[in-house]
């Protein structure tokens, strides 16, 4: 290919859709921080949306079993019968939810899981309310889709989630679905099983299905491990994934849980968009729910609720505002110290040139606020953390 | 979840759109094949879309060395870069083409890049050219992106193959990109270097882009293996994987190639959609490359053009109808013998449940004399492929 025929001698131009779908800013920051790292630089990872645990060793050897097998092939678009049931299980066992594993669809990811919900709910035009901030994911897809994401505020005062109360407030005609994270990303706050009860019923009298993204299930300190799944399945479809709790991001396996003729219409679209989930993947998650494999994740939960209890007051203490305390998920979503008067993009630029601290600003994650927004993921063992607190507090020292 | 919940208990009705989306017939077949071999039948599987041969060892073993490292994080959107270096580097080194990382972009098969491709090019409304028969998921996975696909009927006079001329014939306003395969789906015919160049003319002149599915790239026999990218990338994208030649199908892994403002701009699409492709498999692809493992592919290849040179005259003596050698995937598109009235879908239930043999009808693939049409796929052995082909000989007589 010569250097001419790299750029535009095309004639064909991309879509305005696809265009339209912007870079996260933290992708530009992770890339800047990794040329710093090249040239000797010490930077401190506090943007990663991922455990920095690998993924734990049974489900590890399991994979590996796999592999020694040869299960290679592809499986069912629902993904592994075998897998279907252990997921179904684990409701039952942990949640005391009794579901039927054709309640349940394997998907590559819970970004899998979403396209699939999207796309069997969704006729182009449709309206569908999310919170900002919210995991961008969720608008940037449903715009590809031809959906209008409904982007409604929400602040500390609601600890960023939509209630009932608020959605009713914001509702408009067209509105066919409402998106809630639980625990959430940004900003680890939790739902209980009150508020999502709100939220389904208020759904369900409007004639709208009420999503709620479950990835960060598990990841909970001090407050009750609920599931939406406990309110039935009428109108509601619950997405959740292995890359979180189960530590298995890079495998890209998640699910979806819905009602019986959803999945079917899902396992469809399945068997178009994606063939189905990779394979070894899907047999090294059956020991994701193994008493061994369980005793490690709760020790990692542990870890992260130890790290949440250093870092939150740590954060409040150089004067980040974060009103009420996360319960949930790896992220604290601070708001500016009222004296520091850049945006929170300038802010953090500065923080990773000059202190070699990586944050993500607000801005991935919606408008609302979100210039005096960043988003600390402790990602990060307790003693990177306290170095970041420490190059932090030197940082706003020196403001 | 009680019985009735199961139910259509819920007020919110899926979309049309992925109402619309129907099941594939094979499917239906697979799970009475798979009913009646429970019950204790013999049942030959000619039905299959994927090597019957497990991944190659070196690559399970690169696989097993990922997983044994931990190496299961997200990676990039786009793909590690050794790996995009890799698939860039294979076609320097067996197709001549000079090709730099920044035109690769992995994804989750080729289905992934597919969704890919068609998100980036196209608006709601556009209309993209594919033949008829082609892969199902082209015109599906158009449906549900708004676009609209613009059947053509092919017959064995082009190969089942869009030629230029047919292509330009067939042209009506608002297309706005061409689909072809090449080692094709469902009918293993393979386009040489000059009909794809005079498609990439047509296209270009006519400021389409020409989209080429290259996913049984390698598994020919007898005439030249060649790839699109020689034309360049203008206006170009070429689809692949690891799943067929390489044997990688449950692994879902692979890639796309086109100009450095499409591939940025899947990039994003990418981070939206999937966040990137399964980790393990990407350290695994890196070791598809190898010597030991191009020696056993060109085994595997081999194997294959055996068992196409056993079954295409085997089925054409029985009468079949195969005017022209497929050159290339592992199926064969055979016409019903004339003296056969009933339609395809009829003829292979009966097949089935008569004599074992699964096949796949024609209305799999689209609707041009789809009736008339069967797809045999020789991803089982010689011996299976013999007592098929007697199965099949004794189902014939007693027709
Ligand atoms: C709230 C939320 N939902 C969904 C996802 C998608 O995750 P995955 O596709 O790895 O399951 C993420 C990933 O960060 C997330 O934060
Ligand atoms: C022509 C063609 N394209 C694309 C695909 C998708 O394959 P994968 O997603 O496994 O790469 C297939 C699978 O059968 C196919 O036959």
């Amino acid at each position: 290919m010569s250097r001419g025929r790299d750029s535009l001698d095309g004639s064909v131009p991309l879509a305005a859709r696809a265009r339209a779908v912007q870079p996260f800013h933290v992708m530009r920051l992770l890339a800047r921080a990794h040329e710093l790292e090249a040239a000797g630089r010490s930077i401190i990872h506090l943007e990663v949306g991922e455990p920095d645990f690998a993924t734990p060793e049974p489900i590890l050897a399991a994979g590996q079993r796999a592999l020694a097998a040869g299960l290679t092939h592809y499986t069912p678009a629902a993904g592994l019968a075998e897998l279907r049931r252990a997921i179904a299980g684990h409701y039952g066992r942990r949640y005391g939810v009794d579901l039927g594993p054709e309640h349940i669809l394997v998907a590559p990811g819970a970004s899998g899981a979403l396209q699939l919900v999207f796309s069997a709910l969704l006729e182009p035009g449709d309206r569908v309310m999310i919170g900002d901030p919210s995991y961008p994911c969720y608008r940037q897809v449903l715009r590809l889709l031809g959906a209008e994401p409904l982007s409604v505020p929400v602040g500390a005062d609601s600890d960023f989630q939509l209630t009932a109360e608020r959605a009713e407030r914001a509702w408009s005609p067209g509105v066919r679905a409402l998106v809630v994270a639980s625990p959430a990303n940004p900003t680890g706050s939790v739902l209980d099983a009150r508020a999502l009860a709100d939220l389904h019923a208020l759904c369900r009298e409007r004639g709208a299905a009420l999503i709620v993204d479950e990835i960060y299930q598990g990841l909970v300190y001090r407050v009750p491990d609920v599931t939406a799944l406990a309110l039935g399945l009428d109108d509601l479809y619950v997405i959740n994934s292995f890359s979180k709790y189960f530590g298995m991001t890079g495998w890209r396996l998640g699910w979806v849980a819905g009602s019986v003729e959803s999945i079917q219409v899902m396992d469809r679209l399945s068997q178009n968009l994606f063939i189905a989930a990779n394979t070894p993947a899907q047999h090294a998650a059956l020991a994701a729910f193994e008493p061994e494999t369980l005793a490690i994740l709760e020790s990692r939960r542990l870890a992260f609720e130890t790290r949440r209890d250093f870092l939150l007051p740590a954060l409040r203490e150089l004067g980040f505002r974060i009103p009420n305390r996360p319960d949930g998920a790896f992220y604290l979503y601070a708001g500016l110290p009222e004296r520091v008067r850049e945006d929170s993009m300038a802010f953090v630029t500065r923080l990773l040139e000059e202190v070699g601290v990586a944050v993500t600003p607000g801005h991935d994650f919606g408008d609302h606020a979100a210039g005096r927004h960043l988003r600390f993921a402790y990602t990060r063992d307790l003693d990177p953390l306290a170095e970041a607190v420490e190059r932090i507090a030197s940082f706003m020292e020196r403001l």
